[in-house]
């Protein structure tokens, strides 16, 4: 039996301002990092280990593995960086908020671009400022493949190569896997292993800094799956996430 | 022209208390953090960028890079951990007060043990609970390979192959790299790309924290070399550490 710990950010300064953030590269707020350390005493308290780490190119995601790895007293953990784990672009709703968003385009078309599975929001004009086209972390890319925006389908999509060619043969080579991810990189990963059907993925919550284990079998199959940790605390932090997009 | 940047990592809570650290994984004294801190801002000022950094499996090398890259906001940057550029094993001295083992034993002594190129200090005991027998970090390497002592010129013999193997390759394919390791690490690497003679070696002194580019010709061989930043600082720095052996 292997097994596989995901988990989501500690809360970032664009949580906080309750805006889409995508590809932008916020940080941690204060309680964001408090998350990732906690993350690593519950991980430490339970005994739990590792010998690799998958985080994306964002450093809300970078930190919270650091301050996980640091509680642990393991930051010497090799870590692989891969932009596949990145979130979902978010397209020309960067940097808006999203309950002015809201109300502006009502709460059903926000969760259309939020939740659907295949209506990405308006894509990013090839010139706006918050493209990545001159980023260094997406130099080596062909630039079909940096996106303008994405829907979640586009984010599964890029998301299964770095689990088919990275991941899941580190796991079956015996490594043991700690993945720091986002929301909807995370989502695309359980869609995958649970086999989510694309319209109830849209209603799976993942909270901040909160480990997930995934126990699998020889062919990588899940047997269970659950979150260490304050269970009430965890079904309040996904909660809170279920509740970022309503007008407020 | 190739370039690479060296580092040492900012200054230990052991070499505050002027102890004899080598793999002992002691963490940053708020003054270490300060100085990566610094040495980030000397290399975002002077306007370098990377695309690749080495550093060792230790936790005051690990973090000087990492304070480093956030300074930089470079956390994304891709870094490789190889024990191979470890401080050097100090064998049965580590965790000994250097002014208390000069005094005991006579300066010159410890000069021979700190600075001779082919001394090495007595070696751990086999089940002395200061070996790195037990240690997720070197679980993969042959037992032969896990030193209980090292003299500089054993350093230089491992170091040399992460140089020829790893880093000089990378280079060659036009990486910019920074390495974040250790005093004897790094005078194993000048060492040989300087020339520098077994017994000269013994009186290069390298400062914590500063940032020290090496101009490299297309045969990797040096063309100059320069540290970056407060040059009055930078001398001062190099001087403390010539003296941390004496008793006192």
């Amino acid at each position: 039996m292997y097994k596989i710990v995901l988990m989501r950010h500690g809360e970032s300064t664009w949580n906080l301002d309750n805006r889409f953030t995508g590809w932008t590269d916020v940080d941690l707020t204060a309680k964001g990092e408090a998350e990732a350390k906690n993350a690593g005493k519950v991980l430490k308290d339970a005994g739990y280990t590792f010998d690799l780490a998958y985080t994306s190119v964002l450093k809300r995601a970078i930190r919270t593995l650091w301050l996980t790895m640091e509680e642990m007293d393991m930051v010497w953990l090799p870590v692989v960086n891969d932009w596949r784990l990145n979130e979902r672009h978010y397209g020309a709703l960067q940097g808006l908020d999203k309950s002015e968003t809201a109300a502006k385009y009502g709460d059903d078309q926000v969760l259309a671009w939020r939740r659907s599975y295949d209506t990405p929001p308006p894509p990013l004009a090839p010139g706006d400022e918050r493209t990545s086209a001159h980023d260094p972390r997406y130099a080596a890319l062909p630039a079909s493949k940096v996106p303008l925006t994405e829907c979640l389908k586009d984010t599964v999509e890029r998301v299964m190569p770095a689990w088919t060619e990275e991941i899941a043969p580190a796991i079956r080579a015996g490594r043991q896997i700690l993945v720091s991810a986002h929301g909807n990189s995370l989502r695309a990963l359980i869609k995958m292993l649970d086999g989510i059907s694309d319209t109830d993925i849209v209603g799976l919550n993942i909270p901040n800094g909160q480990p997930l284990v995934y126990e699998l079998d020889a062919d990588l199959k899940p047997i269970r799956h659950y979150y260490l940790g304050d269970q009430q605390a965890i079904a309040a932090a996904a909660a809170a996430v279920a509740n970022q997009g309503k007008a407020r």
